[in-house]
């Protein structure tokens, strides 16, 4: 009997302690922070709608140049370009809803994207994945997996984003059918979905829709997938993606408008005309989602930084990330749309000093500025090549610690506690009063990861660092993880759809 | 001839990687971060006046107790203990300044502290120090010269501190002594003096007077220390602080009212409480300076965090330590006082990944809050028992980030470059444009420890983290550095009075 216990009680403690943060819907209460004045914002604005009224922005896609023409833009079919008016541009960025509930297969899980909630996701778009143990390697189905099952049982983690690694052990025209399978059978948090021409998304959305039922996607409420749209910036959207956002946008799912700017190569080298040119990217793909089914929820949502001048490659966590970030929530609010976010962000090859300080670089100034859906929260290594077990951890380690510094500070006679003071009076100390005690085992954020032991302990520990204790911890977890309850028959249906487009996609040359 | 020029030219090429960012005195031009509501402010202030006029306080000092009784205070001289009524305390604290200057040997390198100024100072009060190459161990004079070398090269940092680490070779008693020589020699930027006792305050007022002639002092007109003064928490001055508050403040210099709370051990255990206790201490010690010498300078100054519950002991880089930080900067700003802050905390006892967020869940929020003077800005590890070489390296960059972030964005028809935009059109590239190369050189930030090589040549380069980055750094520093120039005289004064007063302290047992 003791020794029963003993045993149910080990995993349930230690998953406490990674759960010492209780699943929230997330809000920032403190006013955002601002980079540009208000003047500036203005500025901003009028630059963007030069841009789109005098150079204009290619559509390289026959339906969508013929969607343009029909609401009165004007098309040049044959360079796939559009100048769009700013009476037009803004009566359609207008119709984008400022907020909106992204569905999870667990309703307790519903997203609220706008106004002042905070979302984190994990990191996605890897191609290969790390541990402390074997290094950098080629990513698995398992792979996949096993991230998905942490990402899971984090309370930190508002969601399961969607391509976390690279399956190589999967056929390429199989993976977003493996992804989706896993992630909405691994999970019940609401999922994104991968926004690749027009075959990717229809299969996302029969599998949402054997998921969630008809009324999901015919005549929806709610949306239940949001798909990524990649700007391929400076001011072109190209057919893949544009099949992506017409075929969620039809389905009356949500959209990211995502121009990934490396400033001084694809957008002028100066911050003003690197998110003046974004804004007009993000503007001109939400006036597109409009025209096809009016209030589809798009997330204004950069992935914008400045380029390493030595090397041409994009620098992560950089100040000047920092402030693309802040305008862009700034410019979603002028707006009234909700925005993505980034966090995580790092050029660090290791999970070294580096690589924490530059995540935080990103965290900071984007959770500051209210960005709603923060993707890339936890995870991201080496320039967002690699997924790191380890960087997983201690980026949750600081999301719990954002959870709970957003929670504020309650002043009441009780937690000011003067009574307390004079009893205690000049000289003395708190630990043993009742006011203490009572509060004692959850006054204060418990960490997971990082260590307060004394040197000393610390070295007859074996002197782990940061990164070691993080592999321990995942390592732990998995062996903890429990499936969360699906009906039986929705996993059977969605394992039969998989098996048959799997079959029919066989030998087709699918690239995503 | 050409191998002259090639020896000169190495060293400052590298001394301008370090110095990227050019000195400067800093303003942060964002809206100050905020956690407590204008109301919630209220109710501490009203607390505070509750805990002082009701609970009072112990000021362990006969004159500061006299001082207190001639100005109309309830004093009971047995218990030492000083009740201070609303009246008194808000006529007294409204003499503070909101802004005063501080002065260095370099006027150039003043520092203005109060309103938006921020000013970035190195950790201090460490017991070891430590470097990759030869591990934890007791400090040396020679290792507190090296430190303040790197302090003053470093355009980061905007004054000396104080005790950046114990000399152990040298007697406890000459040790304040040797302390201010190298300050006031091997640095022109403003210094911090030691508030212990009378004598060691004396010394330091000496040597300032033979520094910056006697008007520094005898009719000062912007001071040229500022001393910290330490709370023996909670509701207690010991007569060492006292003594060091009474004989700055009568000599016209400045103070730092630091309350050392760790919340649940020496106040209650809610934020409200420990942040309301702070006030009172922050605030008596505030009024007792301006009791002695009307317009002292005072910095609301106070290190608090909450305790690990598990140990007992302090710890740092937490949400709730960022909690506090914000509060006591908002809480300066209702009295019209400015506010010394805390950057680069950290319970870790090696320079791995925790040490770095920990670092920035202190600084962030220092910053953000608007904190004027943010005290251990580098250097600082284990908990404040060791100042680290490549800590201090680690954590310059961030400041130096911070200094870049807080320029802000210009916005304007060249920045937004919309020209540039039509010129290169979709799907161009902006590498090559005239607005690029003119701006390539300077246009961000350039790390001088963040790396941002491919994983391959990382690896070619033997795979150096980023400490192991900062250690190559600081030693190449080291090489590089030269002494600000000093009037000869005064350099030889300050040694002649060092000599003398090393002959008289020979046998005095002098603590701090």
């Amino acid at each position: 009997m003791t020794q029963r216990r003993r045993k149910r009680n080990k995993p349930d403690r230690k998953r406490s302690s990674f759960h010492s943060i209780p699943w929230q819907q997330l809000v920032n209460p403190y006013a955002p922070l601002e980079v540009c004045t208000a003047e500036q914002v203005e500025q901003i604005h009028a630059a963007t709608l030069d841009i789109l009224e005098n150079i204009g922005i290619d559509f390289m896609d026959a339906e969508a140049l013929s969607i343009w023409e029909k609401a009165g833009a004007k098309v040049d079919h044959k360079s796939q370009h559009v100048w769009i008016d700013r009476g037009l541009l803004m009566e359609l960025v207008g119709k984008a809803p400022a907020k909106f509930r992204l569905r999870g297969r667990n309703p307790a899980r519903d997203m609220i994207i706008g106004g002042n909630h905070i979302n984190f996701l994990p990191g996605g778009g890897f191609a290969f994945i790390s541990d402390l143990d074997s290094g950098k390697r080629n990513g698995t189905r398992e792979d996949f997996a096993n991230l998905l099952k942490l990402i899971q049982m984090s309370n930190v983690m508002h969601g399961t984003g969607v391509a976390l690694i690279e399956m190589m052990d999967v056929p390429v025209s199989h993976r977003h059918l493996q992804r989706a399978l896993l992630n909405l059978t691994l999970s019940d948090k609401p999922t994104t979905g991968a926004a690749h021409d027009r075959i990717i998304p229809q299969d996302i959305l029969n599998m949402a829709r054997i998921t969630f039922g008809d009324a999901a996607l015919d005549n929806p409420v709610d949306p239940v997938i949001v798909g990524i749209v990649n700007v391929n910036s400076p001011l072109r959207f190209d057919e893949r993606m544009l099949g992506g956002l017409l075929s969620y946008a039809r389905a009356g799912q949500a959209l990211i408008m995502t121009p990934f700017i490396v400033a001084g190569a694809m957008s002028p080298i100066t911050i003003a005309g690197a998110v003046a040119q974004q804004n007009a990217e993000v503007l001109a793909g939400t006036a597109l989602a409009q025209l096809v089914r009016p209030q589809t929820p798009v997330l204004y949502g950069p992935f914008s930084t400045n380029a390493d001048m030595r090397s041409g490659s994009p620098a992560f966590g950089t100040p000047e990330g920092g402030w693309v970030s802040v305008i862009a929530a700034q410019m979603a609010r002028y707006y009234g749309m909700p925005s993505r976010g980034n966090g995580g962000l790092t050029n660090a090859n290791s999970n070294d000093a580096q690589s924490a300080y530059e995540a935080l670089w990103t965290l900071w100034p984007t959770v500051m500025a209210h960005s709603n859906y923060i993707m890339h929260g936890a995870g991201w290594l080496e320039t967002g090549l690699t997924i790191s077990f380890e960087k997983l951890m201690l980026d949750m380690e600081n999301l719990a610690m954002f959870q709970h510094f957003l929670k504020g500070v309650e002043v009441n006679p009780d937690t000011l506690a003067v009574d307390m003071m004079a009893e205690v009076g000049p000289g003395g100390h708190h630990f043993g009063t009742p006011h203490t005690q009572a509060r004692f085992s959850n006054a204060f954020y418990e960490p997971f990861i990082s260590s307060r032991l004394s040197m000393e302990n610390w070295v007859a520990q074996g002197a782990p660092d940061s990164a070691q204790r993080a592999n321990t911890l995942w390592k732990q977890l998995l062996k903890e993880y429990e499936a969360p309850p699906i009906d039986s028959n929705v996993k059977q249906a969605l394992e039969e759809y998989v098996a048959k487009r799997e079959r029919e996609l066989e030998n087709v040359d699918l690239y995503y």
